[in-house]
């Protein structure tokens, strides 16, 4: 029996942020024709090795193959579960309606669970599928975007002060390597839940042989379960929820890095602005990066489901049902808003206004500080240890901090008569050349792309 | 501007999970209605001190009182969203349209936040009342279980071992104190959550002065938030829902005790099974603690919900839009999943068979182990150390244990010579009476639930 | 019998994050102390009631009086533990050594988590105790800091994003007022937190009556249990640490915002940084926001101890001991890493540099636009509609937005017609003051000092 | 700058709940013994290239490879960082002091990342390769217990309520599995959070290039991570920290089926017990699953963990340090907190004491309630319908249930008309053959093991 009375049929999620086809997995509709998928091809099985009448089994396929279920009549089966207060048992018996005596086959053997959970490994790899989908179009966006600026220049930060140069296409690049890395996980996780159970109240397969599971397995997709106990195990679905949340945070991470570049102060980037959009009801003028904004809400949301999906694990015995409410919850919301996330994420890379001259005008504003160490190396290298080269290029840089960059490090450096004994005029100025650091960029990009990018 | 396109007057909740009237909290229609109210306080505000005209401010007010909006037209608010893309202003130019000239006086001064983070505070507040008084009820059945229970005697267990006789009436006080303590937690989360602000852009007054928020915090049962920023600082909201989390956790500990009782070798309760209920599709005998299972994990839920609330504290200067999405699904879910767990468990607790005769069964099975303690004291007493009488019980204690309670503890002791020298067969007897457990209930009774009782 | 062998003696925490006293309060020491103390108490009620020898009691407390147990030998108990693998008992044989015969009257009645439980319960009280004395001295240098800076005009900013004109001091204000709010919710904590149970091995005071517990419970400045079950609930220590997880996220918003406004490009305040310290082995013109940057990790942690804090409560039945290792690690953990994080906190803010001049500076740079709700509001009570007076603003707001705060707001809407045939130029130069958005700043401090501040 | 002053050399973990080997990776000898190969290494690879003299970089590496280091002396290190404040810049002073002019060369166009993170990513494919061999170790142990039970009965339970008969062998058969998939989710964690990065302070290689980086990689046994920032991109470790959450998990599965198991009323299986050990200083008789449920607890921090390490991805810009502290804690706690529960899982598992006629005994308990389903399949296949057969099935098992077991539900079956015209004594009693439910035993344990087990 499933707890709570009412139908299971309407979906769980912040309409805001969801989109169709995602929502369409974890619909009834969706949900109910997996079931069906699952007793045909379990009687098709049974009907091969004789468990159950062959001719039976035979029209019970015909009436998959010529969509006997039309249209799902979920009113009419939320009415029958009022009664039974068991959801399969009323499915059954809502289909069960529109075959003759043949429906006395159908769950021939099989326990609820061998239906829910391996219709649930059936949703969650379709949410899979989907998610990795969308990663596919947002890597597409990444590349191209990281392509775009390979080489506009922009400075690093570490700890949110300047540190070196680099570009633009940089820091997409690595996003990029990161959602191939999430790519990866993803793949590895809906394999991991990708299996099929038809092995009865305890596993043990006692009224239902081995063989129907690896049918239904076959036909739907799926892998055996190789020991199921009732259900299937639960580390299985910790696992996936888990990768969900690891994708999530790097959302948050490149949301964090656009709403940081589109500060008042950096405004090296900005989320696309449409005209006649209002940034506030009180302030005409904003533009704020709400949509990154947005994401990093989101992935809080997706990061926060993998804890109740890891307490899932520890079921009692060969089964409890605690995980059922926990899963209705985290199936479709872990995967609707991830998936919204995703397309977000990649409409707002696709759409975002880079200012280069900016970039650069940042890049310029600490008095040429960013070339600090390679004035440091270059004094090493000229015969200083490096605690003497380090003394000397801090003691020139410190002025031009403090001068919030109106002072030139190069300017100071030439003039400082411990550094121009070691290194010329036209030593220096080399130093200060920004393409020094861009030198590997293609290195990386190779790395990512293959040479041909 | 609001992130996301689209209508924000649908529920994210599991239907399977939620009662209506903490849905209807969460309806848009609810929502409207506050804000509605908030704008129309303030502006009643802003007459009295010549902000806007006097008579203006009446106007509103008078059309406030004669329930202007009637029916609210989500539809049409949803459509106007769709062209401005910003939830407030679509509400005030749908609601202006119903006054004269008078609307221009609307929202005056304020700011976005103002209204939706009052609003909140509003919701949060009624969703603190309901499940307030979610945990009266609660405690109304706790009491009168408790005290139908009070001297039935059952085995404590530690470790799920048995360990000494205690009564079913105090395990519910148990739980009875701790629902007490939950409640006065939620009440304080509650107070610090029901704050109003109608300060600003920045939260300086600007454009409204502070009185028009006193006003308004007082119309709606509200206290005026010391300093806010735009915004009501998250930290108050991680208190509410981290209070959810821990009351949560609470329901999960009653609904594990169920469901250990319920076991099939313990049996000593149960949940109510209804005339006609079908435990399982597979198995017709059984009769599974479903509802506290369930329980168990909609536990698991709303504890997880904690951690995103706090991450929305650490919101970027004087407000990021990070915390809304969060909150469009915390809101409403950690509300409305505690609410239908309360009351779930309420019903499991009022409706609870409990079986009497099984309890003492079980408390006997040990053959009298549970006493043992009470004769180590003994023991002591009769001038033996403490390693001694530990010693001289572990001996015959251990034979009773793996007899699996086929021996008897006070046969044992009394053929033992070592003790039979020192306590008599009616001294033994007399250590091996249940009611010497339970002279002290009455001063727990008394504590909890005051003399009367 | 507790799990590990081994020595309890040793604390968890990362030295790095931990400051002297509050480590103490997890000392092996300390908790030892705390154990004699309960027993003696507990033996001295006893004596009182006549359930062991008064003069035994007599004995037993002059010893307490005296100092009996002098130093603490860790290792001679850590010895006998190895063999008991028993901690209370190892403890209870070392200091019983140094009794003499009424040794036996220690511990009557009594059940291990009677004084595990109950010492707990002072530690927690006693490590609240130094946190809120933590909170007290950080609102110290809150409210100086803000009284320093109650005027010092700075841009307030929503999504990162130029809002309108506030003060620094406003800034710490909030801060300062959150401070207060956690300093409630621990004191309420600690409350919660701080009861004593010597009830028994199923709470039934079989053994040991209600009295005892009383003594004890007045005797160490706690309240008695009203009903415990071996162990005190768990509810009571989820709530301690959820509000310690709060306190937590408190810490990181604070944090986060120094972070910002030391971003090169914002530099508006600097951690301290000393003379001769290196920012980067690599870069030495660095100066990071690293103690900011290592609360917001801090943060993470305590409140990642929230969690399991909740887990525990769902013990079995009268007990389970799962909540025993959990609490190993968050006891010192959570409450050392919180009071280091509460101290660096402190110290940060004591010693920030502010920078006035560079805040007016960023405030200037958007050409006025942090005036234009100003505008808006101007034109609408010059008898304009809302939406006119908003587009006429943003045409203009815009133009200023795209040149980079080149261009003077101010003088764009004395230049646009439809602007000026409604407000004349002395009428807008009165709409671009400071003061303006400052002249509730007092009301606001009020709020949080009282009048005299 | 590394926040923070005094000691990173001492370990932050509970003694009671850490084994010595996994703690010694942590050690700030085996750190610093990793930075020192990270520094000579890359040397080694500048010299090939001609970015330092080639006789001075093997001068280093000769130095390597007699270990010139000898015993690290941490103190002294401790004392150097106390100045610098610096941890890196500490070690090579120290270690620089042992070498001749050569030093200079050291950590040359490197930044401290470079060492930080890619020792910190040879420490954990230590502590990984460690618990890989846990888990193998565990493997090994279940298997061979697996096996000693294939065939041993024991009653399946659904809810904690009889279902079917399953066997003990097939429990832990569960459990091999769920290990082996453990296993693999391990490797793959380990070989993504095993990546070299030497690129330098914003990941350009502008003054090291790529080179040096494949040399070290290559050398250590990582790959070169594709695109680093300063730091290795942290979504790597968050997805380490929760793949040891959700093995975490299934420790914890395996803990609660063991702690039900013992159960006084069911007691089918025990933990060893050492003769001697005491199980409560209350209660003489008690022999408590305490070591699993302490692995319950430990499961609870380990998962705990697993969100700050998801916290730490959305880092700021090129980096921030705030991962640096959760790392700290994170870093030994989970590994060695798993460790330890995987040994002592090992442990239980190995020396669990089980009890087959119990599990017989109650497996009979429920009057063949268990053979209930085989009956309805049979009435079914005899020509009834299913609903029928459902109703004339649970009419008889509702009064054995209420029996408690007393009354045969075979006898009632044969007692009954309805049933009887149906089915013969004879194959009735066919239907209550406990050999039905473990023919495909096999066939699943040679899923798992092989045909040859």
């Amino acid at each position: 029996m499933k707890p709570g009375g009412g139908s299971a049929s309407r979906l769980a999620m912040v309409p805001r942020y969801s989109r169709p086809e995602m929502s369409a997995i974890w619909s009834a509709e969706n949900r109910y024709r997996i079931w069906w998928q699952i007793e045909v091809f379990a009687a098709e099985a049974m009907g091969k090795i004789g468990m159950i009448p062959a001719e039976d089994a035979a029209t019970i396929r015909a009436a998959y193959d010529r969509d006997m279920l039309g249209k799902i009549d979920i009113d009419a089966i939320d009415a029958i579960e009022a009664v039974t207060k068991h959801d399969v048992i009323a499915f059954l018996t809502w289909a069960g309606e529109k075959l003759g005596p043949e429906r006395r086959w159908l769950h021939q053997g099989m326990t609820s669970s061998d239906v829910l959970d391996t219709a649930l490994a059936v949703q969650l790899k379709q949410a899979a599928d989907l998610l990795i989908d969308d990663i596919d179009k947002l890597l597409d966006v990444l590349k191209r975007r990281a392509l775009e600026h390979k080489l506009t220049p922009t400075i690093g930060r570490s700890h949110g002060i300047h540190a070196e140069p680099t570009t633009f296409g940089l820091k997409l690049a690595q996003a990029y390597a990161e959602f191939v890395r999430n790519r990866q996980r993803l793949i590895a996780a809906r394999d991991d839940v990708a299996t099929c159970a038809i092995s009865g109240a305890v596993g043990t397969f006692a009224n239902v042989p081995p063989s129907v599971e690896e049918h239904v397995a076959e036909a739907l997709g799926l892998t055996p379960e190789p020991v199921s106990t009732q259900v299937i195990p639960r580390d299985r679905h910790a696992h996936f929820f888990a990768t969900l949340g690891v994708i999530a945070s790097s959302i948050e991470r490149l949301a964090t890095e656009i709403r940081h570049l589109q500060r008042t102060e950096v405004l090296e980037a900005e989320e696309y602005f449409s005209p006649g959009q209002k940034g506030s009801s009180a302030m005409p003028h904003k533009r704020n990066p709400v949509l990154t904004e947005n994401l990093t809400g989101l992935a809080r949301m997706v990061r926060g489901y993998a804890l109740p999906a890891m307490e899932n694990v520890a079921l009692w015995h060969e089964r409890d049902i605690s995980h059922s409410s926990v899963e209705r919850f985290i199936g479709p919301d872990a995967t609707i808003t991830l998936d919204f996330a995703l397309g977000r994420l990649t409409g707002v890379v696709d759409k975002l206004i880079v200012y280069p001259e900016r970039m650069q005008k940042n890049l310029d504003r600490m008095g040429g500080l960013v070339h600090s160490q390679r004035v440091l190396l270059a004094l090493t290298q000229a015969g200083l240890s490096r605690e003497e080269s380090y003394a000397l290029v801090q003691r020139n840089a410190m002025k031009v901090w403090e001068s919030d960059g109106q002072l030139s490090l190069l300017e100071l450096l030439k003039a400082d008569p411990e550094v121009s004994q070691r290194l010329s005029a036209d030593e220096l100025n080399a130093l200060f050349n920004l393409d020094y650091h861009f030198k590997h960029v293609d290195t990386i990009f190779d790395r990512l792309f293959g040479p041909s990018a």
